[in-house]
């Protein structure tokens, strides 16, 4: 090297040097589940991050080591994210919704050496702690009876620390994915990702982050690395409000309260906002930016926020993604555009963020990549800086020779860029060799008044190998037929792609975080039998 | 490693790549010194880079070696910088201001082995051409009588290519700083430094460039990494409109005529936008953000172009980092200030961008770190992975043991981390043991109508080793008394910081790149004595 810039390790814990230096007395806000309220700062989170960082040296956990959080959104969990990753350790955020197999599964898998929990879970924590083989230490959130509290365990030190050093590419944190199949995965975050992932996120055209924000992160802290929050708030010096509850009264007093001007939700925190709102009479709180992703955002949500003047960013991605991967920007020629056609755009899951790749690849032939002419629906690929490589402990990559990272969604690709998610390869049914959309036959149900929930699967078919049929529950007191909804459906899909059959049942069965198990339903109708 | 995120070297190719697959359309504009104007996008950008690495690989230029460039504002020149770095070369960007003896010395200490420039600059290429004994290849960005012209030599290319491949530390840019004394001094960037720099620019509290912007970047390319635009519109798909003038006149018809909304320039740049709309009575061009660095922006410019509406972000760097190191944003409270508290804000050089770190140490102990207390003001020392580490071809590194790199400034802090800079370390005059800012006094002397130009200097005291002398240029047919003068300061400064004399000439040495060298006035004054 004839001259060089400066060696610096992108690591985590220069985001809250950062934060505490330049942002110091910017509010940590914590509305908590009894109702009372606490403040601290980005200093002050910087503080106890180094107590934090003497506590586990304490215990002899250090480089490596997992460290286990089982709680919701708050500022001693966020003291944790920098504590365990300053540390030198890997933080390990579990979600509480998880199934107790799944539960058991996960803390082993991980070999968690410590966990640190919310006294509300303690029912899970006395029922999983002797399954629970690698834990050696308990610690609660809350002024517990059953293991040492956090701020007393901290407080025993007195932070004259220093964060511990080590490779960009040393992992910073673990986040599972529960599929429909099979154990969950862990994603292995590396400090690096997180960084570059940090740095993209803030661009105007995705989280769009500044000093001025007021953030209320209503997406758990235990999910897809908390949409990135806690780690791009400090680069910039927003301020976070955390809310343990997520009932639309407490988050629009909330809101009110600490002059919160950014929320970011999954949709449905988004629709009972709107609901309460409209309940209520009250008007809409002054937000002026909503992040939104998770699940595809219903356009009469979105017509409705950006109609109260809300700068919306609907944003796709997946644990494995860090997570955000595309984002719903507005392009060059937007203000020119009608507010219809905006709202189109809103509705969409974007772009590629700049740092991440996408294609598509025919479903039958992974060689070949399709074009992008907003019509061949393939296999969606994805590639970048932080996409996944490898699962936590896997044996191989997850990624082909390019390192293109298989998302398992069905997508297409428009000219310009735009995703369009059209079904999950797995739930994707193949009838006399071609593809129907599964999703596309449940959206067009779900808009009957009477339908509460639908989904759609293949069932054998000795002529088609598969064909759809339709699995519907009723709103309760409310009627309709499998006619009916065949009729529906006759004008939104092709007829091919028309049910076979369509069943009532009084439920449908759901995996641990919530959505459509479409693996069980298919169980449930292995042996169904169309009539022919 | 038990898993892991994927394994990419941050190279600058990824933005054009990035800047041609989702924002392909996108228009590059060039307004060129005949009148003319050409448009190309960002797809044709990529495309004539990748014809250009196979122009360069066929004269055997390749990895590492140094492709120069002596040329104004034009979409050719944005081909070379994606072409230069794509061939994994050097692209050095060098200054036609300097004067002959550095034009000299840059290219031979870089050891150039192409040139491409503009013909306006055929004189220089004819002068110098004999004492540049590196270059063996010459080419012409226009149509040109006396080397091949750029769009023949690259025409000869089909562009079916692939960008050279390496690590993201390899470096992909140099340039020269002209320096008061001894030899300009080589700043050679990273792929990774540009990479980390354009995500970190990015910011909406920084450039905060999306792809909606319609940017003017009225900063020369040749300037320290044209601040680095040409890399950030890449990653936004932002529009880019180049003026090989910087004519008022011409750069107002060009900002309506392309919708530009967005300019970028060094004060004086702004002062003549002012003059011109002002002389001809025009409305301000509807531009929505403005970038200004390179001096420190007078109030009065800040006030009218914050009064029109424009968003202004304000920031101090140099070539040493990158170049943009701090940035005046809207803090938390900004939306709650008077006009004039967030003028005042804006006036100022702003706080450090997330990845970069201030300090000030003691003139005389740097090992002193000084406070930020807004009063102590020391040598402003700077870190992090965009800021220098070593000088090109330099045997020692130009930062401490801690990577603090000196940048020559005297600098105050704020508590809030804004920072104030106050004189250069070498032009800081001292007396009796104690500091005297000659910026300071230079300002309060040409806040004087009558006077052109100012400027103080310390010369030889017998009893307090230093004292200031103020050296002015009266503006012509104007008086103005030293009484006078000194009167004015009195008001401003400290009495023992009042200058022992003022001394009237006709003119004040200037360096290449326009600023007074203090240099130069030093040398003249070397045999000055004070009336004791």
């Amino acid at each position: 090297m004839l001259g060089a810039m400066q060696d610096w390790e992108l690591r985590v814990s220069l985001l809250i040097d950062h934060a505490a230096r330049e942002h110091g007395s910017r509010e940590i806000v914590t509305s908590w589940a009894d109702g009372s309220e606490t403040r601290t700062d980005w200093s002050g989170i910087r503080r106890d991050a180094l107590k934090m960082v003497q506590a586990l040296q304490r215990l002899g956990i250090g480089k490596g080591d997992r460290v286990a959080t089982l709680a919701m959104n708050h500022s001693r969990h966020l003291v944790t994210w920098y504590g365990a990753t300053g540390a030198g350790g890997v933080l390990h955020t579990i979600n509480p919704r998880l199934f107790d197999d799944q539960l058991d599964y996960i803390a082993n898998h991980a070999e968690d050496r410590i966990l640190i929990y919310d006294a509300a879970f303690q029912p899970i924590v006395d029922r999983m702690r002797d399954r629970w083989t690698t834990i050696e230490h308990y610690v609660c959130f809350d002024a517990a009876d059953h293991a040492p509290a956090f701020e007393d365990w901290i407080g025993a030190e007195d932070g004259d620390a220093d964060w511990v050093q080590g490779s960009e590419r040393d992992p910073c944190m673990l986040c599972y994915t529960s599929g429909t199949t099979g154990h969950p995965k862990g994603v292995l975050f590396e400090h690096r990702s997180n960084m570059l992932h940090t740095y993209a996120a803030l661009m105007p055209q995705c989280l769009d982050l500044d000093a001025r924000a007021s953030v209320l992160p209503v997406v758990p802290m235990f999910h897809a690395n908390n949409w990135g929050f806690p780690w791009a708030a400090a680069a910039v010096g927003a301020k976070l409000v955390y809310c343990s509850s997520n009932a639309a009264e407490t988050l629009c007093r909330l809101i009110r309260q600490e002059d919160v001007n950014y929320v970011a939700g999954v949709p449905t925190v988004w629709l009972s906002l709107l609901q309460h709102v409209d309940a209520t009479g009250q008007e809409m709180p002054p937000i002026t930016k909503a992040l939104t992703g998770g699940s595809a955002m219903p356009r009469a949500i979105i017509e409705r926020l950006m109609a109260s003047g809300i700068r919306i960013a609907h944003a796709w991605g997946m644990t494995e993604t860090s997570p955000i991967a595309t984002i719903a920007f507005e392009p060059a020629n937007f203000d020119s555009l009608s507010f219809d056609e905006q709202v189109t755009i809103k509705a969409r899951q974007g772009t590629a963020l700049f740092g991440v790749e996408l294609r598509t690849v025919d479903l039958d032939d992974p060689a070949k990549v399709l074009p992008r002419d907003g019509k061949s629906a393939g296999a969606l690929q994805v590639r970048g800086p932080w996409v996944i490589k490898r699962y936590f402990k896997a044996d191989k990559d997850a990624t082909d020779a390019e390192q293109w990272f298989d998302t398992g969604d069905v997508a297409l690709l428009h000219p310009d860029g735009t995703l369009q998610l059209t079904d999950r390869t797995k739930d994707v049914i193949k009838s006399g060799g071609e593809w129907i959309s599964s999703v596309e036959l449940e959206n067009a149900a779900v808009a009957h008044p009477a339908v509460a929930e639908a989904a759609a699967i293949g069932v054998y078919h000795p002529k088609w190998d598969e064909r759809p049929i339709l699995v519907v529950v009723r709103k309760p007191g409310m009627a309709v037929t499998g006619e009916e909804l065949l009729g529906l459906l006759a004008q939104k899909v092709a007829k091919w792609w028309l049910p076979d059959a369509v069943e009532f049942v009084d439920e449908i069965p759901h995996t641990g975080t919530g959505k459509i198990s479409k693996k069980d339903l298919r169980d449930q109708f292995r042996t169904y039998r169309l009539a022919e």
